[in-house]
């Protein structure tokens, strides 16, 4: 098998990682975090969530600060916007991309917005089609696309008719997720044979959680089928919701090493995102799961 | 591509596994940690090395501790031998089958055993000559197949070579070893594809180390090409000795969760490995690199 000669890594980490964490940092660690992350050679960072600041306090300083975000050329920062409150935030700040969630499990939607997977795609198709004409790229991060914490295995079908259904609303970027990391290659195999015959890969990003220490084995499928977004987090930061102690996100530097090893050019330093993830460490005071930030002293190979 | 219907795990965490933890365990806690392994279906466990007790005082107590391993019909218990005197105490113990360590790399194996490769090889010769004459079974452990720490990488065809050499002397079993866990599904795939034309997948064993979050990965590339027996340690005991505070030995929780999940069947009870691996845990003081034992509140698929 083929894999794809480059590839992009998406860091979820200020968005998606600290969400989950229980520490809220300042917004000059945030934004100080950001800056290091921006001069690794990523393209792209989802930076900040207009969210309800009662509920996600993690992330309750978002105007602060994406006014702080480094301008850096390369660098194309993303705005997690789940309603229009959130876009007219994303458009006042001149985000260039948004994303928007959506659940492939029912209970999983009705738990995180309150909404069922239809009413959670019509209001993502307002969103989207008011950003669209304000021409900002939107990207879709689908939740539960293989296992719900709560009802169990979702059928590869379900996520299918969603990921056309996010096509004719002209999305940039869809990102399927494994929310709770349950997913094996198998797992990976099985949908992305259903979805790639529909969408083009391009378009398809995979968001993989090391929960159970599948993520890297599931890189590796979706890279072997000819996927080459990933969405990781500097260190692994945000632990999985569901089992306290556990890895969430995937670490952007574990990602890192099977591209390096493998020879899929991403432009990203290493050892700068090493920086930044140790930064993070250190400002959330707490040992993160990245495997590879850890080895950190051990004879790397090159 | 089809996966072995059944795969066996050898347990190492009583000997790889300890041998590289700071803190030594007084006898009757391994005993009771082989105990609680030996109950949840395993049917190979590592259990003891007879090395010099000065250089690893880890395993020093292995005459005390070998005299009291428990009697469990369906358990085979392994002890490591380096040389004729651990022969000799291994044959005093009555174990039926003995591990013997090789390097694939120079510079490794003469800074762990002291002998180049060639009087490490010749010296496994008489060690599983005298073993085999009284009934033994041999399981060859060979460590940096990849990637030496010293050396950087491993050329395959030195892999393949000892593989074959060994497959003269009569071995049961060829663990191939990813000692700094610096391989990618790449490289198992590539040394795979030269060892299996020579040799059958049912004498070969994996021993993939968890370091830079690759050893699911290489399990599952394993998998796809016919190899159906890995090493594994009980909450991913023993560190990495060349990175302080990194992961070693892949979990064998990691590895029976990924087996489940793709209705490969082990006989092993994953409640009960979790069991013996939190034991395990609070018996060394610090948490334990495994995954899956940090979900044991997820809800869990089943």
């Amino acid at each position: 098998m083929t894999l794809p000669r480059t590839a992009r890594i998406v860091e979820v980490g200020p968005r998606s990682g600290l969400q989950n964490e229980n520490y809220v940092l300042t917004t000059e660690d945030k934004a100080a975090f950001i800056r290091l992350l921006s001069a690794t050679g990523l393209q792209d960072i989802e930076a900040v969530a207009f969210l309800n600041p009662r509920i996600v306090p993690q992330l309750a300083d978002a105007d602060e600060l994406a006014a702080q975000l480094p301008q850096a050329s390369r660098v194309r920062y993303t705005a997690h916007v789940p309603d229009m409150d959130g876009l007219a935030h994303a458009m006042e700040f001149g985000f260039p991309r948004i994303s928007i969630p959506l659940s492939a499990s029912e209970t999983y939607s009705r738990k995180t917005v309150h909404m069922s997977v239809g009413e959670s795609l019509t209001a993502l198709r307002s969103i989207a089609g008011r950003a669209i004409h304000e021409g900002i790229a939107i990207r879709v991060s689908v939740s539960t696309c293989f296992v719900c914490p709560y009802e169990g295995p979702v059928a590869p079908e379900k996520v299918a008719e969603l990921a056309l259904a996010m096509l004719s609303v002209g999305v940039e970027e869809i990102s399927i997720g494994d929310t709770i990391g349950a997913a094996t290659p198998r797992d990976i195999e099985t949908l992305l044979n259903l979805l790639l015959v529909r969408i083009p890969a391009g378009l398809l990003a995979m968001n993989f959680h090391d929960t159970y220490g599948m993520a890297i084995a599931n890189t590796y499928q979706a890279l072997q089928m000819g996927v080459g977004i990933f969405d990781g987090s500097a260190g692994g930061i945000g632990s999985c919701p569901f089992a306290p102690g556990a890895a969430g996100n995937v670490a952007t530097e574990d990602l890192l090493f099977l591209f390096q090893r493998l020879g899929i050019e991403t432009g990203i330093s290493l050892n700068l995102m090493r920086r930044a993830s140790r930064f993070a460490g250190a400002i959330l005071g707490h040992p993160l799961p990245s495997h590879v930030l850890k080895t950190a002293t051990a004879q790397e190979p090159s």
